[in-house]
């Protein structure tokens, strides 16, 4: 048998995420302090002035700015200082014609202040007087009330995954816990007759399996929960129960892994035909390795049929995979798009020549090599399928299907792996 | 008061690594589905030849490759069909001279074959003879035992951070759960009289604390347990104190945010010195933001002072922190310092001029925006300390000590947050 057609990968995503809504998604409240890698389940709008108060930016002595002007090296303003504002409190009393409060870095301006000189610019003359030799504007060195974040402003989207800064940046408007979605269960089903599950020793024949553990891996750090539902026969109505086992105990998405070509042994497109409409949606990807992959949905549950070879496997996944389980945890599709055209990359000088088939687009595995300083590109070659490959690749160069590839010497874009 | 002199902050590193040897780390056994972004606590040698047995690469027949020299779609060879070998099954029986044995991908390859040849250059005749049209090469399609690993060969290393491939790898080998390291306790404490904890409703002049979150969140997602000790008042005995309970309480590592510089408030270093020796080894970096920060040691526990700005605080944090902390983790400081040079980055056109001041390297925050198709670099300039800075940076520039800056419309390397 052959596959009818083969999809670009990105067509293929993006005729995916348009047939496909996540069902609505169910939200938690989370410590701040565990927030981060979450997605926001709700816009975070500033609900009072950040800073609440007029803070000064620097160590130095507030006072009225008008009572400055002029003030310079050879003509110092004198002033009285009449206060000192302390840290974390209100500043007692007002300031008024000629006088200044001390003032800390974050201080609460005293009122009648407006600017802040900065301490280097001020020479104490006596206990109760300093001269300022420098003017300020009105608002100098000072952060006004609602300067930073003003009340309504909308500071970060519903569907943003969350970094340090973010948590920062929420913990900033007073929150200690924040609405996120739920991690998204993803389920590992693996398929093969002569594979057998972690913990039990192979017999003649048999091998253990790898890509369960392996997707189990990936989906984790991405921030999905995984559960491996285990190793089973290429047998019909065996995988099909186990798959709606899986669906039953609460699965948010399926990953199957074996299966997904078109040959008599693979159950893959039938089984998921068999779950739930509308099955398959697409299969066959014009991408090397990775062709014998299937994207489908049963009954709105993004199920996954990916190749057997465990390097293939985990190619799809960053390609088609990953895309789709950000979304299914809540990121908006246009940012996962769009995330693809600022993805980092590191960049290489190829080691030797890489040519590629036309009609297909090609993610060959290298691994970075320092040399003197410069940062080489080295293609990991060997027979498909080969674990030792797995480790010895950093991440991969694509080549366009467009392309033929490229030469050695050239400088290229190596994307580091992804999990 | 000023700082002695200022630490570029690669050399403080390459400093801070030579004088510091981490405690021997705790392992414990981790189950193989959740060892992904664990560190291995020991090299990974193979144990056993993968595979374990001889394995076709292909659907086909396997033979005796001498009986199909000179075979070709002119001069076919015709060979008699005595077995099937099933997947996960020893092959029964043995090859002779003129025979061939039905055999699947990943099947073990019956006794007497050295070769098979892909079904699609065979034709079956009878029931039990088939054509073959393309002669093969002794071994052709086949891997053999230990071909992939051999019993012996060292797959990863020790301190290496597994990903999924890894996991994948890892799982080959038969292993159901994989030693590593436990994952150091970072502790972060918060000082400043006018913060308050998350929780705590801020009074008048106060603020809540950002960097807490921020800390323990970037820690987190770097694999670290982090924990938060609270919020301090600038006051040396209370600090001292909380300090001395964080390290009690088993902390691995101390990261204390605010007072770090050397105004008469900064207690940071002080408190350092007094928690063990040998104290502060680093005390200002030559780096903007960044300057106020402290490398230290206290009893071979890694304690920094970074600076009270949120902004500052993260980006001190990724230029030295976190390779402490990921030597800490157990990854290997040879690797940490090399992950440098294989940074990856995003590669944008700067949208305006950056001039950079003699004496410092700078890392400028920067926003990437897409624009018919092309990729812009934006500096997010604000008031030092801004919050809403925090959010609007995707990630930053880097300008070295010895550059003038860069200049609007040239290609420059943005580096995405690392956590």
């Amino acid at each position: 048998m052959e596959f009818f057609s083969l999809s670009k990968p990105a067509d293929a995503l993006v005729k995916y995420l348009g047939l496909w809504a996540p069902a609505e998604r169910q939200q938690e409240s989370q410590d701040i302090f565990a927030a981060a890698s979450r997605v926001l389940a709700r816009d975070m709008t500033v609900d009072a002035d950040v800073p609440s108060f007029d803070r000064s930016t620097v160590d130095g002595f507030a006072v009225r700015a008008k009572d400055t002007f002029g003030a310079a090296e050879t003509t110092p303003a004198l002033f009285t200082v009449v206060g000192e504002v302390a840290m974390g409190q209100t500043a007692e009393g007002r300031i008024y014609a000629g006088q200044a409060f001390r003032i800390p870095t974050g201080g609460m301006l005293p009122d009648g202040a407006d600017a802040v000189v900065m301490v280097e610019y001020t020479e104490v003359l006596e206990q109760a007087t300093i001269a300022i030799v420098k003017d300020a504007a009105p608002g100098e060195n000072v952060i006004h009330r609602g300067e930073d974040l003003a009340q309504g402003e909308l500071l970060l989207e519903q569907g943003h995954r969350l970094n340090a800064h973010d948590v920062g940046a929420l913990a900033s408007l007073g929150m200690s816990a924040v609405p996120v979605f739920v991690r998204p269960m993803v389920s590992v089903v693996s398929t093969g007759n002569e594979i057998v599950p972690p913990g039990v020793v192979p017999g003649p024949g048999q091998v253990p399996d790898i890509n369960g553990p392996a997707l189990v891996a990936a989906a984790s750090m991405l921030g999905c929960r995984a559960r491996f539902a285990g190793v089973f026969r290429d047998d019909y109505e065996a995988l099909l129960r186990a798959c709606r086992d899986e669906l039953d105990a609460g699965a948010d998405a399926l990953i199957m892994s074996g299966g997904s070509s078109v040959g008599p042994m693979d159950l893959t497109a039938k089984v998921l035909n068999a779950l739930g409409e509308p099955g398959v949606l697409v299969h066959g990807l014009a991408l090397r390795p990775g062709k014998p992959t299937i994207l489908g949905l049963a009954g709105g549950i993004p199920i996954f049929g990916l190749p057997g070879h465990p390097a293939s496997a985990l190619i799809v996944f960053e390609a088609v995979v990953k895309p789709v389980l950000r979304v299914l945890s809540g990121e908006s599709a246009r940012t996962v798009v769009a995330s693809e055209q600022t993805r980092p990359s590191v960049r290489a000088v190829l080691e030797r020549n890489l040519s590629s088939g036309p009609g297909r687009e090609e993610h060959v595995r290298v691994r970075l090599v320092s040399r003197e300083g410069t940062l080489y590109a080295r293609p990991v070659f060997g027979k498909s399928g080969l674990i030792a490959t797995l480790v010895r690749a950093d991440g991969t160069v694509r080549i366009p299907e467009e392309s033929g590839g490229y030469e050695a010497g050239q400088v290229v874009d190596v994307y580091p792996w992804g999990f």
